[in-house]
This record gives C-alpha cells, structure tokens and sequence, in this order.
C-alpha cells in the first residue's frame, strides 16, 4: 500500500533545500569547500490551505517543522493539538516559518490529512503541495535524511609503514566506529585507494586526536590507515550509510567480464545516488546538472528511480528567480531542460511535467535573452561555455551550444503539447535555430560542424557532430558524413573527458557501432577492475600506473574512484545491446532492439516505468517477456508484438 | 576609538537575517504567529575578497561562521589557524557557506584584517562588504544579538484573585526568574496592563507548568499573574534584556506633563527599536515599512540612531528581487523609498546611500511597472493600497498613492543627484506625475484632492491633501485652502488611526498650528498618563474606559501599549516647538526655529549629526548653542548665523 500521508512543503523546497546541504557537504583536507556558485535555500515562510466541504464531523492534528498556527474558518488553533471541524465547509489554512530549515507540516487525521490535495503559498504563488515518498511518518523530519546503515568489517587489516591499514573491500560512504587500546588519540587517515590511505602528509581526508568518543563526520573510502599503532591496539568498524533502494535490473551472461562491470556499475550508481545524482562520492558530492544528465540515463537502466531524478532536477534548478546558469554553465541550463524531457519520456509523469514546466518557461527564456539575430546563444560575462574540456573554437557563438538550444526547443514543444500549452513561440524559434546552425556551422567541405563560422579557422571537433546526432538534428547522410569524417576519423582531437566520452559512446551506438563500444567496455572499464577497483572512476588513462593513477585536477588524490558517470556501461548494455528504449512516454510503448551478439548465454531483466522487461539467450534462443503492453521485439528487422506477461521466442540467425 | 576590524557579510545580509528571525518573533496565546507575506532570508554562500601589495610580511587569521576555507594566491588554507603572506601582491579570497544562518568572517591581523576594504560577492553581485558596529570582536557571531540584562524587582506584589500579581513597575522585554516554595508548577500570565494579566483565560501571552527550570521565553509586560499561590510560595525577578543605544537628549522644563511625555515617549521608542524599529513590543513584532518610516522621525530627534534605521531600512528591502510590495502594501514601498532619502538628510550618510541607491532603482523600477499611461499607479492582484484604515474612495486610481510616487522620483532626483547618477528619467516621470496629479485629482470646487477622479463621487479625506502639504507638492494657496477646506473643516472625516495622526500632526505644525497640536498632545498623550501609562499606547481613544481600553482588531487584549509611533511627541516638539531641522543633508546646515511660547523656563538638548544642540529659555531669554557649524538661529523672522560651541542669547518678544 502506498502511504497515503505525506510531509508536505512548498514544492521544490525540500529538495532545494536538501541540495543546498549537499553542496556544502564537500571536504578537503580540513576544509569545507562549499561550491563556487550562487546557492539557494527554501522559502522561510509557507501557507498550506485547503477546503473541505465534510459530511460529519472530523477531527485532525498538525504537525509541523516551524513555528506557526492553523486557520480553520478564520479562527487560530495551536499545532500539535487536536483540532475538530463541523460538517460543512470548512477553509483550514496553516501558517509556518523555519528560520533554519524547511518549513512543512504533517495533518494527521481519517479525512483531513495531507495526502494530495494541498495548496502551498510562498506568499507571491501558490501551487499544489510538494511531498517525498521517504516522509510519510509523523515522528519525521523532512530536514533530516535518515540513512540506513551496515556495519562493514575490514576485509583486511595489515601492519604496514609503522601502522595498521585497513581495507573494508568496498566503497563505504559513512563514518567508522574506533576501538582503542591504548590511552594515546590517533590519527584516521582516510583513501578511496591503498597509495592514497598511507599517505600520511596528503590524503584527502584525515581526522587528528582521533579517541572513541570522537564525532567522526560522513566520509567516502575503502582504506584507512592508522599510523603509528600496532594491530593489537586497535579496532575499526565502518558503518555504511545509504539510502535504500529498489534495484530490479539483473545482467548475468556467460561474459563473466562484462556481468561484473555491470555490477560494479550498479554499485558506482547507486553510491552516488542517495538523495540526489551527484557526480562522486569523495569529491565533489555536489550536484552538476552534466553529471546528472548522464546519471539518469543510467538510472532508467538499473534502479528507475524517479525520486532521486526528480529531486536533482529541483535542486539544480532551484527557486524560479534566475540568478545565473546551473553550476554557472550554459550547456549545463539547457542539459537541464533537455533532461526535464528525459525524464518525462522514461516515466509518463504529467504531474511533475506540469509543476516543472513553469520553470522549464522561465529557464528557456533566460537562453532567449542571451540569443543574437540568427537565433544563436552566446556567453555573457560570468557565463562559463563549457561543452567539455577540450580545444574547441570558442570564438562568437560556439556549435555545441546551439546544438543544445535545438534541443532545448523541441523539449518545449515536445512537453508543451502534452500540457497544451501555447508552443508556437519555440516552433518558431526552433526552426529559425536550426536553419541557421546547419547553414553557418555545417561545412560542406569537412562534412562537418565546425566549432565556430566567426573565426574562419572551420576548426571540428567531435563535441557538436555527437550532438548532432544525438539529438537528431541532420540528416542521416549527414550523420554518415559526421560518423566517417569525425567520430571515426583518428585525425580529429579524441575525447579526453569521461564526461563526454559518454555521449560519444552513445553516438557510436546510435550509429550502429556496438562494436567499436564493446571493445571499448571492455578495455576501459575492464582497465579499472584489472587496477582493483571496487567502483568505476572520475577517469581512467591505461598509460598511468601506481601513484600517478590518482591524481587529477592537480591533485595527487583528486581523482574520484566512485564517480556515477563511471557507471555508464549500464546505459550502453541496457540501451543498446540489450536494446530496450520507450517509444511513447513512460513506456506506454517500447522497443526491444537486441545486439547481443557478444553473449552466447544471457538472462537480463531491465526496468521499464510500472514493470520490467526479462530478455533470455541461449545459443540462437532469443525469449522476452515483458510485465506491461505496449512492447515491440525488433530482431533482423522483424517486429513482433509483445503482450503483458507473455513470453515471446525467436531464433537468431 | 572606533573598531576598526568588524565581522563582514554580503552587504545587507545580516539585517535581512534579523530581520527575517524578528518578523518570525511573534507570539499569541501558545501560538507562533509568522509575518504574513513573503520573507527572504540572506545568502548561504558568499566569498570574501581583497588584494593587498605588502611592503613585509604579515599574519592573519581567519574566523568564521560557516563552512569553508581561504585561498591566497591560488592556494588553499584553513580557516581558524594562523597565515603568512610575503611581501608583494596578495590576492585573498575567503569562501564561506553558513546552511542555517548568516555566513560571515572576522579577519584578525595588524595588516590583513576585515575593516573597510574587502569585497563580498554572492557570486551574483560583488560589492563593498557589510559590517555592524555591533560586532566588532572575534569571539562574537552576528546571528546572535548580544543583549544587555538588568534585573527588575516588582514595585509592587498583590494578592488577588486567589492568586499573586506582580506590577514592575515598567514595561519589561525579557524574561523572568522564578523562585517556588512549592513543589506544584504554575501557570505565568502576562500583561501589559494590570487587567490582561488578572484575565487567566484571555491574556496574550501565558505559560504553564513553569518550575525554576523551566525556560521562560522573551516577552513583553509590565505585571505577572500567577494564579493559585500565595505571597510565600512565589517569587519573580524580571530580566530586562536590550540594546543598549545613546541619548544625548533632553527635555526638562516648567511644564511637567510634557516633560513626562518626552521621557515616557523616549522609553517607548527605546523599547521599540533594539535591532529594528518594530511596531510593538508585544504586538506585533513585525517590521511595518510604515511604522519605520514614522519610527525614525522620532529616532532623529532623541536616539540619532543611524544604526537601526539603516537596519530596518535594509531588513525591509531584503534580497535584490522583489518578490511583492513591503508588507503587501503598495504605499509601503513607497514610504521605504521616501524613507531613505530621509535617512540622508539626517545623516549625510552618501555611503550608506551609494549601497542602498541599486535597490532604491529597482524598487522604483517595480513602481513604474504599474503606472498607467498618465503616470498613476496602481494596485495589482495582490497589491494592497492601504493609505489608511478609513473611508476612502479607492476606485480607479487614488491620490494618495500619486502623491507619495511624486516623493519617490523626487528622492531619486535628490539622491540619484547626490551620487552622480542619470536622473533625467525620474524628473520626466515626475514632472508627468505632477502635473496630471493636479489636473485630476485637484478639485477647484472643493479646494483640496480628492480621492478618485474616476468614480465621480469627488470624495475628499484628509490623507492626500496631507501628504502634498508634507511633500510641498503645490503652492501656498492650495496648501492655505488644504488647511481651511480640509484640516480645520470637522465637515471632513476625522483621522482614527495613529499611524495618519501622526501625518496630520505633522502638516498641522508645518501650516503653523502648533496650538492645535500642543493641546492634541496635552490631551491625547496626558491621556494616557492618566490611565497609568509607563509607555505609549498604539491607539488612545479617552472615550473607553476599563477593560474597553485594551481592545483592538478584535482582540481583548489585542492592543500594544508600548508602540512606537506612540512616541510622536519627540519628534512634534522636536521639529516644530524647539524648531530643529537640517536644510542641507547630515546637518552640514540647519535652522533652529522655535516656537515655545507654552514654556516659560526650558532646557533642551537635541541631537544633531556628529553633535548636538542645546536650547535654554528663561522667560524672555533665548539662548542656542550648537557644537557643530552650520547653525541658524530664526526668531520673528530674524535669522542669527550660530557658530560651533559659542552661545547666542536673544530676547523673545
């Protein structure tokens, strides 16, 4: 049974809120490192109302996080008490301020409760009540989130450099709990790796004076290392702390390989992903709207969590007053509302469609104001255009971006036709982008995007072409044109980001080019497990060994080792090979396109929105079974119907 | 000396903090009572800068409230330990995220420390960072006001009602120490007056199950009842708690009843205005625009208390984006303007002015928004035109709400002046305004404004023929008819409220009629006195009597009796009997103009910026002293230059 009670708040606010608290929660080395952008919190001061018009009498209480009262036909009760209403109409409205946290309250009671159905006002707009599926209880409080927690023994304990090192065997991201036998404090040096725990002087995190009442705070690590003990002196317990969730995707083929990076990946997600997407565990564990973008791709392929999804969308966007783009990148905005899609299109769900769009509205006019003659988005000062860390020509307005706002519009009018809202407006700018980008960045002579027609240099890199295809926006001889003269062409720059890798490995793909992206599966993330890693990296550079596979940013530890981009495999398999995807939002229709080619043996089952799809291989046996309507089987360009809970075979040639 | 290191914030942050945890102070029967409109709160993430060229090399350290670290020239430090910059260029940055208050740094060093000078960005906005004189000591935090306690023992104990009553003798804001030779817990309840605390069932404020532990919150009264004990079983001190402010003012003459109004009115406004100017200090707590705006005419002639206008003025204001009119109210906003323009005339303050000058632009800007092709503004959904509680015509647009818009373009015409900036627009606009202002609404047949010239009812009240007389929106003729057709004409409806006496009183002694006013004051505020007043009430209506007199709003004890425009008679006696008033900005120039023929001996010490004036009378003898240049000395149309620190004595006809 769904609970039915909620803690309701001003919507959006508790995840603005909880996302503010993460973007603060980064440490190094005895800092804070709060991140470098403008961050909001939530409103201070809500009003929740509703009427009811009762049959009999009722009676309810009010809970709240706040200090306040509640107004039922114009007279004031106290909260916590109880409270009756004569039949009739009754306009019951609760006041409450937080002066450090989320103002929300809980009404307790047979009819009047805070299920769906509640207004809630900031004092200048009023829409329907948000809620989170993790509060439904009264002792509650949405300003807490309440972790789970595992005890984890060390997997291995090792007197080592005049210490003892101790490797849990996992990733653990929680706080350890010290047994001591001696009278001398110590020091907790903390390492996503060996090399980083023992290195005393630099670590990325470490905590001094150390004794067994100490607090000690929410870290992320595998290793760590107590110098100057012996064994017998002391004992470590993590306690692993996380936010459950349901995971129904399996992948296990005769490919033992491929089945433990899909693991392994299921493991780098779901780290990464208690409250909110954020890129990685030990640094930054802030929310970056690129990371998330990727991160729910992945997410619709393993756990479909479309809370996680949903609350990083509202945090990243925060309140409606736009004070600068998301994590202050243009690309990162439009990834935004390009998500906003991405997400409507996996679950179906018109409800957060309908509370988001005024916000997708007011986003995508903040890029129309940025917009020059020919339609074309440009950076402003304090603007970051990003695209990736890469030499692209960035002189006057730069491919990529336009590629993105392309994007941008056909979500406007993709998500405005479901809500029948006026899209004229972004038909017509779409049009008018999309003419101009071919026109002025299409270069006959490269068969390519150019980064920039202002420079004359017509340099190409990848970024631009991928979107092209991504997103649909050419052709397809010109996407053949991209896919030989670019994305398999040596002589243009490579990828040397992970984050962008991704929507590279995605194109191959969507070329058709599995192969090229198997290989790659296995040699990259196959590269990580051959390096012991127990989730999937920031980065990873085969030509580095020992110490210097750690370091990034210039850091020797800057590397995050469980970072959620790192769990991309799950997307490609699910997506490609496996070959699942929605033809309708919310999976009211769906595709199963398979390439399994690389398994002789498989048994798979993915989520699809309200159900999963089983798809089994033996040999040249292809079964599928799915627990909704609305699939389609596309094997050697056949298509075959699948009906709910019907198990469809066929044999591959 | 002056402080020179300070704590620093995002300029106007902790005043919009303070100001959020005040208009959430409210409290009534058990209940909290939040301000009912949109509240901002400050930034969570701000960074501190600055750049300094070091002939040696210099330590400092870092304090902070929040989380973060500080950067010099691109390296990252601690906060909290001791740093070293070498000779040369020193770029510091400090990062600091406060997730439930203000986020602030207290720089301590001999060379690099946090005086003037540093910047403050929320990665939005940069500019000049802000400071308090409040504090200016590192162990201090600025999201704690440090109030000063003095016990007070009640004047008098009482059995009654088989309870006991304790009279301090004084309006206390604080708390209370219990001592009980009993084991039972009591009930405390609070009064202003000796009838609210006796009404167990009604009083405002009351908490029960008190025992020696119990924390008893910060309120505002003058009697405790304690219902069910006797004499021997109870004992209460009260803890005043306050701001300590100066008050270099004085009023002693031969006319006791208005020295006593001075004194009681100074209590009144002190009590009033310990971070801000509040209405009340029972109720409401609330910052009102309007109340401030009148709270610091007062403050300006006893206090000179630059401080706690510029925080009221700031907390008003809150963060750049307007979310709605100050408390709701369209005139509000307006009076903020007007306000501080005020403030500069008071105080010559151009810094305090260059900080706020951005956000007087944008609020103008909002106003503009909804004026109409003729200039008028008017009110939106949402929008309350207020002016006044009274009958007046608000149909279409309403005079009121014109005259103040014309102050506001004037004030940014002074102001925008002041600092150099374009003023062209504001003088079109106001010239506009003006002149349709009196062609509409300007009634030659009734010789005074009239409300709405779009009803055609040619309703007149007082209120907007006052605010041209305040504002000299029109010339000496149409002011003499204002005041015969309008102010002396009982034909018109009288102002009820205070909050518009207030106004009247003022355009009354500016018309000359300090007779009228002198006995408003004698018989309004000796009123009070003589209902056992120890401060001055919201609202004195001599026609009630007994528990009557403490109605309001519907409430039997809903009226405050400690109200800060009660204080009035300061700034009456202030302005038009003794006759101090600055004629250029900061009192660089002013003129004393007395009219004291009510006072045959008088001694009176006004505050002046940067000095004071002192003004003796004995009979026939005048005599004026100022500590600052600048002074005129105008008797029967005389004007006798004055000169710092000399006397000048002339003989009054």
């Amino acid at each position: 049974m769904n609970p039915t009670t909620y803690w309701i708040w001003y919507p959006g606010d508790f995840s603005i809120h909880q996302g503010m608290l993460q973007n603060f929660a980064r440490e190094e080395r005895g800092m804070g490192w709060p991140a470098y952008w403008y961050i909001d919190d939530c409103n201070r001061n809500v009003k929740f109302s509703r009427t009811y018009n009762l049959d009999k009498p009722t009676e309810f209480k009010v809970y709240a996080h706040g200090t306040g009262y509640v107004d039922i036909n114009g007279n004031k009760h106290r909260l916590g008490e109880s409270l009756k209403c004569d039949p009739g109409r009754n306009v019951i409205t609760i006041f409450v301020g937080n002066t450090t946290g989320l103002p929300c309250v809980y009404i307790d009671g047979t009819v009047i409760k805070s299920d769906n159905g509640w207004q809630a006002s900031n004092f200048v707009s009023t829409f329907s009540a948000g809620n989170d599926p993790l509060f439904t209880k009264k002792d509650q409080d949405p300003n807490v989130i309440e972790y789970q927690k595992i005890k984890v023994q060390p997997a291995r304990i090792q007197e080592i450099n005049n210490g003892v090192l101790f490797d849990f065997g996992r990733a653990v991201n929680g706080s350890l709990r010290l047994k001591l036998h001696q009278s001398d404090k110590v020091t907790i040096c903390y390492g996503e790796s060996q090399t980083e725990a023992l290195d005393v002087g630099m670590c990325y995190y470490k905590q001094d004076d150390v004794d067994e009442k100490s607090v000690i705070r929410r870290r992320a690590f595998r290793f760590v290392f107590i110098p100057n003990v012996k064994k017998n002196q002391v004992a470590l317990i993590a306690i692993h702390e996380y936010v459950p969730k349901n995971n129904i995707s399996e992948f296990k083929t005769d490919n033992q390989l491929i089945n433990k990076i899909w693991d392994i990946s299921t493991e780098t997600l779901n780290l990464c992903s208690d409250v909110f997407f954020i890129d990685g565990i030990k640094r930054d564990r802030w929310i970056w709207a690129g990371d998330a973008y990727q991160a729910n791709f992945i997410n619709q392929y393993s756990f479909f969590n479309e809370d996680v999804d949903k609350r990083t969308l509202l945090a990243l966007r925060g309140q409606n007053d736009i004070k600068q783009h998301m994590n202050t990148i243009v690309d990162y905005s439009m990834l935004w509302v390009i998500g906003v899609l991405n997400h409507y299109e996996m679950t179906g769900d018109t409800n957060f469609l309908k509370m988001v769009f005024p916000k997708m509205e007011s986003m995508v006019q903040y890029f129309i104001t940025q917009t020059n003659e020919k339609g074309f988005i440009y950076g402003r000062k304090n603007d970051w255009i990003f695209v990736d860390w890469s030499e692209i020509d960035k002189e006057g307005t730069v491919a990529a971006e336009q590629a993105l706002l392309i994007e941008v519009y056909k979500t406007m009018i993709t998500c405005g036709s479901v809500l029948d809202k006026p899209i004229g407006k972004y038909q017509v700018l779409h049009d008018q982008l999309l003419g101009n980008f071919i026109e002025y960045f299409w270069s006959s002579q490269k068969g390519a995007f150019i980064d920039s027609y202002e420079s004359g240099k017509c340099h190409v890199t990848r970024h631009a072409n991928i979107f092209a295809i991504l997103f649909d926006l050419i052709d397809d001889d010109k996407k053949q044109s991209i896919l030989n003269n670019v994305l398999l062409n040596d002589g243009i720059l490579q990828i040397t980001t992970p984050y962008f890798k991704f929507f590279e490995q995605d194109a191959l793909c969507k070329m058709g080019h599995q192969d090229i992206v198997y290989k790659t599966i296995v040699n990259y993330w196959g590269g990580m497990l051959n390096n012991d890693a127990v989730t999937f990296w920031e980065e990873y550079d085969p030509t580095k060994s020992g110490k210097d596979m750690y370091a990034m940013y210039g850091d020797p530890y800057g590397k995050s080792l469980c970072h959620a981009w790192g769990a991309s495999p799950i997307y490609l398999l699910g997506r490609y090979f496996v070959g699942l995807y929605p033809t309708r939002p919310g999976y009211r229709e769906f595709n199963i396109e398979p390439n399994l080619s690389n398994f002789k043996k498989l048994h798979v089952v993915l989520p699809v929105k309200s159900g999963k799809v089983t798809v089994e291989k033996d040999g040249e046996n292809l079964s599928v079974i799915a627990t909704r309507d609305g699939g389609t089987l596309i094997v050697d360009n056949h298509k075959y119907a699948l009906a709910a809970n019907k198990e469809l075979s066929v044999q591959l040639k």
